[in-house]
């Protein structure tokens, strides 16, 4: 049985196994330099729904539906699933998974959505509570834009702070058993806020969450960054990568040659104007799910930690001119 | 260890108790008949903040804060939050946690947010992982009928069917330890969709979903209702309990001796006006915060299922001309 070490870190009794994983991404997605990673590449965002918000869903639905395939498993086989997304009211997870019969936990994590799923899903399975979880977390550039920002149709510049929010849906089979990777531990973060306010410099936002729980998990665990082949962030970005490398610094921590970031990773900086990288819950779920499991697998990766950034402001809080609470949670995944 | 029973169903090793509550409630739900069992009941809505909003996440920060007090507790005491309300990106509960310094699960089951977090809460103590856990759940009249609704200023007539949100925030502090009550096991809802697409009539759109997860647990378990004292759903009420008893009825169990709905308690039906009841998430975290838990502590109720039930629409969805996918969460809640 697992037990929890320091402030914030689990560390798991019987590591467990992610053993499948499924991805399914836009075009623009599809043109970057992951591109040979994904499941599968849609050639219309908008996947015959009549908006953005049921083309996500409908990108989810598939997305599970894929991942159960790939596994040889039906919805019987599975105990829980634990969802997020960008979303009012997380809709574009409930609608993927209206018709979907598995016992259902919806969580709000923002962009972090996706390890805060990993980090519940691994203590549900350890804790004895299943023997197969899967982990969902979507968003959409169209359903996004249109409900952060400002509708596409407007053509409006965007900020050189700014990133591209991913279109797609990453899902992870989390299991008792397995050949792996393994989830090892996990470190759950605190909401953290540096009174931010730019909603267009979310990098800068989130920065200080990933510090904290990279920080926490480090001490927590007693190793130090040189543990892992990689620590890659959820969608910090170029902005946020820097300032995470010179907040851990000042903390005698140096990450330099360990750090990457799911945004930096995804899109192609000089081609596809992105400005600072991509976001959204999938840019760090379908990263994983697409690209990390892969290397993970092919054993060209052997231990990583997934930090899944969230930037927990709401077009409301914006308007009301508050700042931007900010999260971030790490999964550490492991080849034994 | 705890395990799993049946397909929806866990059952702890080791009980978990339910330590201790703290309930804020606005004037309406204050003048209700479970007035005297609220820690606080404020006698403005706005709690001197400038929007419904922030006014909300003040409550959630003020209840929090209270549970502590209440508990001879600080922050460093508590492993874990789960926290979910209905608005936009769960901003009540961000920006209401925003500044307390623990580590945070943010969750989003609609009004069964509070259902979803005991569950979620329990196995992660009986899973080893924690020792202790806080689970907060929140609404706000005002901030959930500008979002859902029409502004109040509109003074829009409401339909028979709606019911009325209720404002507040309650909280459960979980404890490995304890005299009790006990969460002895809970049941974890599926998403249940009969095509309901009236968003004044949520009781209607919810009680399949309540049956459902009733049904499930009494057959997971192997009881019938007579084991429980009260079972009580989270805010179906009066004409979502009557469908709720008509679904049971035919699957051949009868439970309108047992049956009780958070929303048909908090406010009385002659003298408040409130159509169908009360609905929101805090209705049933407070009515279970203040009123429940005093009763279960007093041993005049020993044996409970708390059903916290949600719709999972969201004003988007319901502009699209969807359907309203539902979920429900049942709690087992007893005196050793």
């Amino acid at each position: 049985m697992g037990k929890k070490i320091g402030r914030s870190t689990v560390k798991f009794g019987s590591p467990v196994c992610i053993s499948n994983a499924a991805s399914i991404v836009g075009p623009k997605e599809g043109e970057g330099p992951l591109s040979e990673y994904f499941d599968k590449i849609l050639g219309d965002e908008l996947v015959g729904q009549g908006s953005w918000e049921q083309a996500e869903s409908k990108i989810v639905n598939d997305t599970v539906n894929l991942l159960l395939q790939k596994s040889g498993l039906s919805t019987k086989d599975i105990d829980y699933v634990f969802a997020g997304d960008l979303l009012n009211q997380t809709a574009g997870s409930t609608f993927g998974f209206r018709g979907i019969d598995i016992n259902y936990f919806g969580i709000y994590g923002a962009c972090s959505s996706f390890g805060e799923g990993l980090g519940l899903g691994a203590m549900v399975i350890d804790g004895g509570f299943a023997n197969r979880v899967i982990v969902s977390a979507s968003s959409h550039f169209g359903s996004a834009e249109k409900q952060f920002r400002l509708p596409m149709e407007a053509g409006s510049q965007r900020p050189p702070t700014s990133s591209w929010t991913v279109t797609g849906d990453g899902c992870a089979l989390l299991d008792k058993g397995g050949h792996g990777p393994f989830i090892t531990s996990v470190t759950t973060g605190r909401i953290i806020d540096m009174g931010i306010k730019d909603q267009n410099n979310m990098g800068a936002a989130m920065a200080p969450a990933a510090s904290d729980t990279i920080y926490t998990h480090l001490k927590d665990l007693g190793v130090t960054a040189d543990y892992y082949d990689l620590i890659i962030t959820g969608d910090l970005g170029y902005i946020g990568i820097e300032l995470l490398i010179k907040l851990l610094g000042e903390k005698g921590i140096g990450i330099n040659k360990k750090i990457s970031d799911c945004g930096i990773k995804i899109f192609d900086r000089d081609k596809q104007d992105t400005h600072n990288g991509g976001s959204g819950c999938a840019c760090s779920a379908v990263t994983f799910s697409g690209y990390l499991f892969e290397l993970l697998k092919g054993k060209s990766l052997n231990k990583i930690l997934l930090v899944p950034t969230g930037a927990l402001l709401s077009p409301t809080s914006v308007l009301q001119n508050e700042t931007i609470p900010s999260i971030a949670h790490a999964v550490a995944i492991e080849n034994l």
